[in-house]
């Protein structure tokens, strides 16, 4: 394996514990070569090939959001054959030791790499996100956070020693002494269930943290986001069995059309460990129901941005009409509830009434949008019919601010393509709840207090991945920061410049807190390993 | 503070990373100066003050083993009033950050120690156990156990800065720049439920990894051995009122008799975090009903022993006889099975047939015992009737191979005292269940394949703390390590000096596995920390 895997593993190690920018994946498209466009339709209208045990029949049915079905078919497996399969490779796994399983998975992680261009059309292609994001957040960032996960998952299996000599002096008797051996022990099989926007960068942390610790991992994706996963599984296999190890540590469990197969899997007693994103019915009937594994689940949030005044307002439009864009806000971290004193705010403009805070944005996002190539390189595709259902319906829950306007996709004109929908609220009611999506409320507050009120609310009872504050005050700053401590919320603060509330950078910055209902895990911490495996103790008499 | 507990924290912290010997609390009772029976004996016969919020009644009634009430009365407490009052102790416990909280903790562990004498008489006097055991075991390491856990906390808690600066070039545009702030957050108020037989060494990890962690903690003592927890508890809240805390950190819950009150707390929302040590009944019904909070659980189990060879048959029987006598049989972690060849083993002293094994193991038991003097110092007293019940049943269910005796304490004439009871277990069937006393099953086996399937099929369905194995085979060696790699469990091979498989040693040793049904958690690992903090980041643009 290449030498300077273990250089780059323990710059992960190290970065993890300064927190400072580092990743070895660059995140520029020229920094990949090869043509992924090509690549990618190599796999189209064929069968995608594993070689898994227990294939029982075939499915598939993608559709891109750019408006075209992929015709991939995959492998459907027996789980009464496959699940058996991926115990038995257990035992060797566990037995190569930490270092080797992570040196492993980050010769996996360079192999995906080098395949980025492919997979960035594999994310666009079912995901709808665009190309250049992509290739970024399902690409390089992704593996950035792969990386994470395993560096973190070495970590914490390396506190404890290989071996150590127990000497204890015992006065006239002598020495008692014995010789220790400590050996990290997988919790069996882990099973993660992709989503559909995220497929890699979503997954990838789950399953790589469980893969260093030595579980095998069965790959159920998102019906709608086959293929990102199904790539990364045939990497993984390949550069399992040519280091010597089983494949099917790491298999994909595709399912029959309206299956549910995750359902199944969940509850098997194989399934010792469950990575979930997607929503929170199914998120809290895993946690309820999934008992006999360790479940970490991101589910639905209500993010909310409390704008109480600004040194830079400007920049604060700017940034802020940017993360209400992106992606067409179909992101677990995009900013939904907008939270805007009726009095209107402070700027270094001078005071801006409510009104003019809400029409300035309006107006940032039009702008941000007018060149409409490079508004559809934004906003990419809805991923599917039901978050246009979601506008539509938002548009009637209160006064509309900014229209959502349907725009036609330069390249591929099926694509469903709408920009943001920004509503004064009716009721708060109506903002308490997510509406995944393009999709803001703005809800006027008659103070810091009421709002902060209204966040802590808004976070207890409804979760929330991101926070944003806009403020120049001290005391609305610690309103803020208590708030977050309180509820535990990952809190961003005047972001004005080229860092937006819904990204988050890996090695450095969490992903959700495991704190509120949101989610019940953050990526990454330790809380993310430590359940994944066990120490067993050996000692002997010397 | 005492600057010395920050080289103590240190200490401990480093131990834990290369498992040696190390321990700041001597282990003779010299070391400890005052008259302990004087200080437990002020205690008795009156009511035992805390000052705690919410006094609604007075309750006790604990009874010593060794044959008298303690006479000594706790105010019960509404948890209406309780609850709150330690919520709002939270914030400024939280604020103060892992370093002083965990110089806070140190400093409440060298108060206890210095009280180490008294504490060790209201161990013996609640829990049965004899003096030196209670002082040791009760006292100084269980002191070293909840160092070991606070350190472990402040590890988990500082393993991501406090703050940090990221930087990310972005070519032409400059240096993106964001000031990261780290802030570990507790999940809530801790719930400890005391066990009878080892108040102090079971229920300090818990209490001190919570409380270091920031979270409040709530010590519901069981009912037969309040006092050592109550004496816990004022140490701490003395403490922490002096460092400037609110004492409400910890409080005590005694229970009215028959109250039950661990079910209803377990269930209270402000409950996030418990810890148990007790039946497999309960631990279970609080796994699966205390969906509110992270629960961590130590239950019943079944040891094995398996006798396959030996290079030291003495030393084997010796060891053996001492690990059956300890405090009665009463520890979690006792063997209770042994499992010996039918055709008996190869020793250093030659072939020993399976009835030379079984009397010479039953003789080196007597022979410790044949001082009544030092028996009674070794054996301690029944915590209960119900172990007496057990020996009772336990000789119904095969052939005696070594009869209990009852003994008379040379002191306390009232005290039960029972020496071991060995039985030929009829069936198998009778010796997989946990016989918690002095009780132990000889199981004939045919080979060491037929006693490995068995110790597999005993740690999956049944759970263990503990599984010893004496052999000079390297194949079953081999085997015995497998067997407790796959089903988790701590394993010790060929113990025949000081070191006992039922004793495990703070800052080198796990106590439990978490991976079998013994228990959910280890002693302490990783994840015995990491599920009881979040870390919530604020993230400023620069």
């Amino acid at each position: 394996m290449d030498p300077a895997h273990r250089v780059t593993l323990e710059a992960a190690a190290e970065t993890i514990r300064h927190r400072t920018y580092w990743s070895p994946f660059p995140e520029h498209p020229r920094a990949y070569g090869g043509d992924g466009g090509a690549a990618f339709d190599a796999l189209r209208d064929r069968r995608f090939e594993l070689g898994q045990p227990g294939a029982d029949g075939w499915t598939g049915g993608e559709i891109s959001p750019y408006g075209f079905p992929l015709g991939i078919e995959y492998a459907h497996h027996d789980p009464d054959v496959l699940l058996p399969a991926m115990r038995a490779a257990l035992p060797a796994w566990r037995a190569a030791g930490p270092l080797t399983r992570a040196l492993t998975c980050v010769e996996i992680l360079a192999r995906i790499n080098g395949r980025t261009a492919q997979f960035a059309h594999a994310v666009m292609h079912t995901t709808g996100q665009a190309y250049p994001m992509a290739l970024q957040a399902g690409g390089s960032h992704a593996q950035d956070r792969a990386l994470e996960a395993l560096a973190y998952a070495y970590a914490e299996q390396t506190r404890v020693p290989g071996a150590a000599t127990w000497e204890k002096p015992q006065g006239r008797r002598g020495t008692a002494r014995l010789d220790l051996e400590f050996t990290p022990v997988p919790r069996g099989i882990a099973l993660l269930i992709g989503c559909h926007t995220f497929p890699t960068w979503n997954g990838y942390p789950g399953l790589f943290a469980s893969l260093a610790t030595g579980n095998p991992v069965l790959v159920k994706p998102h019906p709608g986001a086959v293929l990102p996963l199904a790539l990364t599984v045939r990497v993984a296999r390949e550069t399992l069995a040519e280091a010597g190890f089983d494949p099917n540590l790491v298999c994909l469990a595709p399912e029959y059309p309206g299956e549910g197969s995750a359902r199944d899997l969940a509850v098997r007693p194989e399934v010792r460990i469950i990575d979930y994103t997607g929503s929170s019915a199914f998120g809290d009937w895993l946690e309820t129901t999934a008992r006999q594994a360790a479940v970490f689940t991101e589910k639905a949030g209500v993010n909310t941005v409390l704008i109480d005044s600004t040194a830079a307002y400007r920049g604060m439009l700017t940034n802020l009409a940017f993360s209400l864009t992106l992606y067409s806000g179909q992101m677990c971290t995009t900013p939904q509830n907008l939270l805007i004193p009726r009095d209107g705010i402070a700027t270094d403009e001078g005071h801006k009434t409510h009104e003019q805070v809400v029409g300035d944005l309006a107006a940032a996002v039009t702008a941000l949008l007018s060149d409409e190539k490079r508004a559809a390189g934004l906003l990419g595709a809805l991923v599917d019919d039901r978050v246009a259902d979601r506008l539509a319906a938002a548009a009637e829950a209160g006064d509309v601010l900014l229209a959502s306007r349907a725009l036609t996709h330069p390249e591929y004109p099926a694509a469903t393509v709408r920009t943001p929908l920004i509503v004064a609220a009716r009721d708060r009611a109506a903002a308490l709840r997510e509406w995944f999506g393009p999709i803001s409320f703005v809800v006027p507050v008659d103070s810091a207090e009421d709002a902060l009120t209204l966040l802590r609310r808004t976070i207890r009872d409804h979760g929330a991945m991101t926070v944003l504050g806009h403020t120049t005050s001290p005391e609305v700053e610690a309103g803020l920061v208590a708030a977050c401590l309180d509820e535990c919320a990952q809190l961003s603060l005047n972001l004005t410049g080229p860092v937006h509330v819904n990204q988050t950078a890996a090695f450095a910055d969490l992903h959700g807190s495991g704190g509120n209902p949101a989610a019940n895990a953050a990526l990454v911490d330790g809380a993310y390993i430590t359940p994944r495996f066990r120490t067993v103790e050996v000692r002997r008499g010397a």
